[in-house]
C-alpha cells in the first residue's frame, strides 16, 4: 500500500481484512516494522478518538508517533498558489508538508470540509495537495468526503459479529442498514459517504441505505446500495443497524428540519434480525439513539471503537511493509 | 491493586513505601512490566507536575502514554443520565470512558471540585462514573476531594528526611505539622483531605493539623490527627512543616478573610526542630511562605515534586502486576 | 557539552559538524546513548519545526520525551525575586525550572524577546535564569537574541551542498550572503544574530551580511564579517543565500518602512554563483522571497529544515555523552 486515502487505495479487501484480524489476536508480533519508525499525525480539526487509536496503533506496532495540533496551535496555513503572503497566513502548505514529511515515514493527516462549496470540499483540495507534496506515504485521518479508517474499522466489527471466518462463505448476505439519523448540528458527509464506499463493495453484505428524501447521499458512493425512504421498513431483518447523521448533499452543507422520529428506538430495532447497533461516535443520547438501545445488548459501539486501533494498525502496517 | 483513587485502596501502606524505595534505587529495573503496556493520562483540569511526572513514571516502567487535555480540547461531557443531548454536550461520559479505557491499560484521570454543592463535590460524581465505566483500572490524577499520588510521595519524602529504614522502628514518632496557609484563589481541599488520610495512618507519624477556627477540614479525613488552632504552638518540635492553603468546608468553597499572618516565615521555622519545609507546589512565594523559607535549608520542595515520579511509578507497578 | 544556549558553548566546531554528518549517515546507530533518558521540552512560545524536529531527534537517539507547551496551558510564571506573589502569576520560575529539570535528563527551553527593552532581551534574563536553576542540562530551542539548532543545522546545510568533505582543504572559499528580506511583522533578532555568530567563526566560509542602512544587526554578532548596503553587489558570486527578516536592533524592535525590493527574486538569484538559497522557514512566499526561487533548483529549504534534526541530536548526543 502507497496511500489510504479511500478505498481505492485497497488492492484486496478480504485480504487487508484477514490481516487486520491476524493483527488483532496477536497485536504486538509486527514490532520489527515499526522499530525506528516515526508516524506523524497531524490535525486541522480537532480529534480525540481517532488521535488516540492511531497513538496506540503505533506503538502496538514499536513505532514512536508525534501529534501535531495545527488547529489548536493557530498555524495558518496558505493554500492558494501565488499569493503574496503579506497578510494572516504564514507558511504555506508546500513548505509545512515538505517539512512535516522530513520528520516522519508516515503522515497521517485529518482535514474538515467547509460545507459551503460542494465542488472545493469534493475536490478534496487539501488532502490531494497533502498527498502531491508528502515525502512519505499519506493516510487519510478523515478528510472532507470520506473517513476509510472508520470504514475500516467498522468492517471488522461487522465481520466479527456476523461470524465471518476467512475462507468460508457465508450461506447468506449479511443485511447491513445504513440509516440517517438526527442530530442538532451540520454535520460532514465523510463518515457515511466511506461506508457506503466500503460496504457496497463487499461480496457478503447486502448493504441498504435508508435515508428522509431530499436527504440522499452523494451516488458516486453510493452506487450498488439498495435505497430505502422508509426506515422501518429498512430495518426488517437487519442484521447490522448502524446509525448516522449527515446533512444534505443536495442542499450542500444545510440540514433537514429536524426529523425526530428517525431516531433509533428499541422498538424499530425489535424489526430487525435481533440486530447490532454500530455509531462511530460520538453519539447524541436520546437525538440519534435512544439510551435503551445503547445501554442494551444491540450496542456495539464501544468493541466498534476498539477496532480503530487494529485497522489503523493494519493500515500503518501495509504501508510499512513497503517502506 | 485493582484501581488507586484513595488511601482505602492501599492494603499495606508499609510495603508500598517500602516497594517506591526500591523502585527509586533502581528506577529501570522493571520494564519487563510495561511492556507493551499504554497508560492513558486524561485531564479535564490543567496539570503540570502531574502530568509530567506520570509522564516520566511510564517511561521509567518501559510502558508508553498518551495525554488528553479533554479541557483544553472544549470537548464537553454529558455527565447525567436520560439526557436528550441535544445542547451543548457532545459525548456521553459513558461512551467516552468506555473509548478512552479500550485504548490503555490504565486510566489516569484528574478532576477537579466545582467548590459549590458540597455533596456534589464530596460524592465523587465523576470519579465514581470513571471507574465504574472504565474497563482498566483507574487511576487517580487528582479527584474533587482526594489526591492520593501526592500524599503517597509526600509520605516517600517523610520517610527520606526522617531516616526511615524498612524493617527498622523509630525511637521516637516524627511530629508531621500541616498548616493551612493564606492564598489569593478559593482553591480545593483535596491535597490537605488526602494528606490528613494517609499520614493519620502512618504508625510512626504523630499528626498535626493547624488551621484558623472556622476553617476546619472534613473531619472524615482528620480523625487520628491531633487538632490546633494556634500555629506557633503547633510548629514547636515539629520535624515536618507541610503548607496548604484550602478554602472552607463549613461556608463550602469560601475563603477566609486573608489571614496573613499564617504566613510560614523563617521565625516560625525557628520553633521546630530543625524542621524540613513541605509544600505540593505550586507555591505562592511570600504568601504562603516566605523566601527566606523556600531559599534556605529547611525547604524540600524540589525533592518531594521529584518524589511524585516513584510515587505514580509504584502505583503503576502494583497495578501491572496484577494485569 | 554541557549546555548549548550559544556558540560560545561549542569547544570545536569542525569535530561537531563531522559529527553531525556521522550521526545523519547513521541516525540509529547511538541507542545506547538515549536509553531510558528523557527530554524535556519546554515551549514558553509556539513552536512546531523544532518541536517535531527535536521529539524525532530524540526518538534516533532512543531517548523518550515530553512536550509542554507553557504558554498554552496559560501558566503564569513569576521572574522576580522577592515578590509578593498575591497576583496573576501562579508559580515562580525557581521551582517550574527546579521541578521540571527533575523530570527529564536534558532539558530544551523556548523563550522569545519581547522586542520592547533591547537591554533586557540581549541579557537574556529568562534563559540565564533557567540555565542557572535547572539541575541538569539546557539546550535553547531558541532564546531571546539566539537560535543555536538552527545555526548548525545550517552549518550542516551549507557543508553539503558545499561539498564538504572532514579533513579535505577547500580550495576557496564558501562565499555565503546572509540578506536581510521584507515581512509584514516584527520579527526577532535570534536567527541572523545566531547565523552571524556561527558562520563569521568558520574558517572555509567567506561571510557578507546585506542590510538596508539603519537595520544593522548587533555587531557584536557580525564581527568578522563583511557588511553590504547593497543587495545586488552582495549576490555577485554568491554560493549560498541566506534570506531573513529582522526588526531593528537600533530603533529597537521596530520595522523599517516596507522596502519591497529587497525580496530575494530569480533575477537576482541570476547574480549569484548558481547559488543555493536557504531560509530557516516559516517564510512568508513573495513577500520574502519569490515563488520562483522556492520553487526552483535554487532553493534547498526543505533538506535545511531536515538538518534540524541532525544538528539537535548531535547536540543531545554531545551532552548524553557526558551524562
Amino acid at each position: 500500500m502507497q496511500n489510504f486515502i479511500s478505498f481505492n487505495d485497497v488492492k484486496d479487501y478480504t485480504q487487508l481484512l484477514n490481516t487486520a484480524l491476524e493483527i488483532k489476536a496477536n497485536p504486538f508480533g509486527q514490532q520489527d516494522l515499526g522499530k525506528n519508525k516515526t508516524i506523524g499525525l497531524l490535525f486541522f480539526n480537532p480529534s480525540l478518538r481517532t488521535r488516540l487509536s492511531s497513538v496506540k496503533a503505533a506503538y502496538n506496532l514499536g513505532a514512536n508517533c508525534w501529534v501535531l495540533n495545527a488547529g489548536a496551535d493557530s498555524w495558518t496555513l496558505e493554500m492558494a498558489d501565488g499569493t503574496v503572503m503579506n497578510g494572516d497566513t504564514q507558511e504555506h502548505i508546500k513548505e509545512a508538508i515538505g517539512v512535516m514529511s522530513a520528520y516522519c515515514d508516515i503522515l497521517g493527516v485529518r482535514t474538515f470540509p467547509k460545507l459551503e462549496e460542494r465542488d472545493e470540499d469534493y475536490n478534496e483540495l487539501m488532502f490531494n495537495k497533502v498527498r502531491e507534496l508528502s515525502s512519505v506515504p499519506v493516510v487519510s485521518l478523515e478528510s472532507a468526503t470520506l473517513h476509510p479508517l472508520q470504514s475500516f474499522a467498522d468492517l471488522i466489527t461487522v465481520a466479527e459479529y456476523s461470524g465471518y471466518k476467512p475462507h468460508q462463505n457465508f450461506d447468506k448476505k449479511i443485511k447491513v442498514v445504513m440509516t440517517w439519523a438526527p442530530h442538532p448540528r451540520r454535520l460532514p458527509q465523510a463518515v457515511p459517504n466511506s461506508f457506503a464506499q466500503w460496504f457496497s463493495k463487499v461480496d457478503w453484505v447486502d448493504l441498504t441505505i435508508v435515508q428522509p428524501k431530499g436527504n440522499e447521499l452523494n451516488p458516486d458512493f453510493t452506487e450498488g446500495a439498495k435505497i430505502e425512504f422508509d426506515q422501518e421498513k429498512a430495518f426488517e431483518g437487519a442484521d447490522i443497524v448502524y446509525a448516522k447523521n449527515w446533512s444534505s448533499y443536495k442542499n450542500y452543507g444545510q440540514t433537514l428540519t429536524p426529523e425526530v422520529d428517525w431516531q433509533v428506538t428499541l422498538d424499530k430495532m425489535k424489526l430487525t434480525n435481533n440486530g447490532k447497533f454500530m455509531h462511530c461516535l460520538p453519539v447524541r443520547r436520546n437525538v440519534v439513539v435512544s439510551d435503551d438501545v445503547l445501554d442494551s445488548e444491540h450496542s456495539i459501539v464501544i468493541p466498534e471503537a476498539t477496532n480503530r486501533i487494529y485497522s489503523t494498525q493494519t493500515v500503518f502496517h501495509e504501508i510499512l511493509k513497503n517502506l
